[in-house]
């Protein structure tokens, strides 16, 4: 944060303003959600102390998504069709499974904060476009 | 929610965590945070709505996902390298690149819960489980 | 080959030119081509002896294919921009994308068959289409 | 090709090998067969006779692939499982198809030129190790 020329009072707001932040993320978290600002934001502190900032161009990050979407997509490879729940998957799978899910997260999440959006914002425009896009058939025909 | 067979006071327990969950999310979205779960659920009531789950097996999300990854591809192709920021790119660009990032969040939040797993809790133990991997420098040298 | 109901001669110019084909194969790998039918072939020997075609369903080898574009992103994804030529990969960087381009190759050629596409002439005509739709500058403009 | 500094001798050499390569290419053809090399000669003329050299990258090919998966993925997505033979598409379907698997093939053809690799030849080696990797049972178990 950039207090420099903050007066005494803004730079009391600002720190109230960050401890509620952190309060809402704290709840978020011990009500079992996870923030993608939150994650957005661990990202930037582990490439900052890593100094692997200089890696982390946009192009470069999209190949990484890639790469672990194919580590994802392997998978799911020879499986013939998957059923949701995957019932027939042991927990080694589903653990690893996991991991890969949360792979392609990671770097979708680091490439939108170095490309300068806001993805839990384009998100949820994206949920109330398609929402207009395709109505859902009660309201219609009601 | 399985609410057969609670007693009241369980009734009113589970009413009230809803509750409180609900009113976290609303804080959260206020401070400028969008959970995984959050999306998730939204995600599930469109796909309730539109009785669109007979077509949410998880290879049918997955392949959407890889699609919306190439169209992501698509916006930076031809550009050679991108400087974080995208200071050159303009606002119909940018606004592109939101959608096409949000579309393959989402589609990664519905493979997720539709697999069954936890994707904002499999995010927070792999950047643990990648902290251990990758020490940070100055914590190992000081 | 199906020869039930075939004449003595159908049979021998059948022959004739079955030994032709192969004998084009053989020239062409001799002035260094390798041909898209000829790797078909040999895929389809090469599940067929090992009894791995009750595996290769389309979205089974669709999947594969894009497990090898991730393990290809792979080798370019903290490279930032790379030139023509990759004056400054090692051998052995080199040799293993040369594996990962042939792995590619091998899912799409296995895929298309599979599919029931003759990819060398889906490509050739492509090329044709893609011609017509941007035509070369020195033709619009003499 | 660089003539400079050839006699005569090997100047007649050369463009006999060269007539010769044609003519081993048209009959591959003739017999049905499209080599990697006759692909990669022709889309480099196409991007030459365009001025798409400078676009031609390998970063930049490889998105554009990745963005031609996408699309061929597309064509999958809400298909669930799809049988070898695709006896159920229509014939649009299958001509798109076509198309998307050829627009791979062609990016990855070139991509491959760009790189300096030699695909046919990488493949046939890729098969050759597969075939060591995995023997076939008959081999092992007689």
């Amino acid at each position: 944060m950039e207090v420099e020329g903050m007066s005494g009072i803004e730079k009391k707001a600002a720190a109230m303003a960050a401890a509620e932040e952190e309060e809402v993320g704290r709840k978020a978290a011990a009500a079992g959600d996870v923030g993608l600002k939150e994650l957005s934001r661990k990202l930037n502190d582990f490439a900052k102390e890593r100094d692997w900032e200089q890696y982390h161009s946009p192009r470069n990050l999209l190949l990484a998504m890639i790469a672990e979407v194919g580590e994802l997509s392997e998978l799911f490879m020879w499986k013939g069709e998957v059923h949701k729940g995957l019932a027939d998957w042991d927990d080694a799978e589903k653990e690893h499974l996991g991991e890969e899910l949360a792979d392609v997260l990671l770097y979708l999440v680091r490439l939108s904060d170095i490309c300068g959006v806001d993805l839990g914002d384009a998100a949820t425009r994206k949920i109330v476009k398609n929402a207009v896009k395709y109505p859902a058939p009660s309201k219609e025909d009601a």
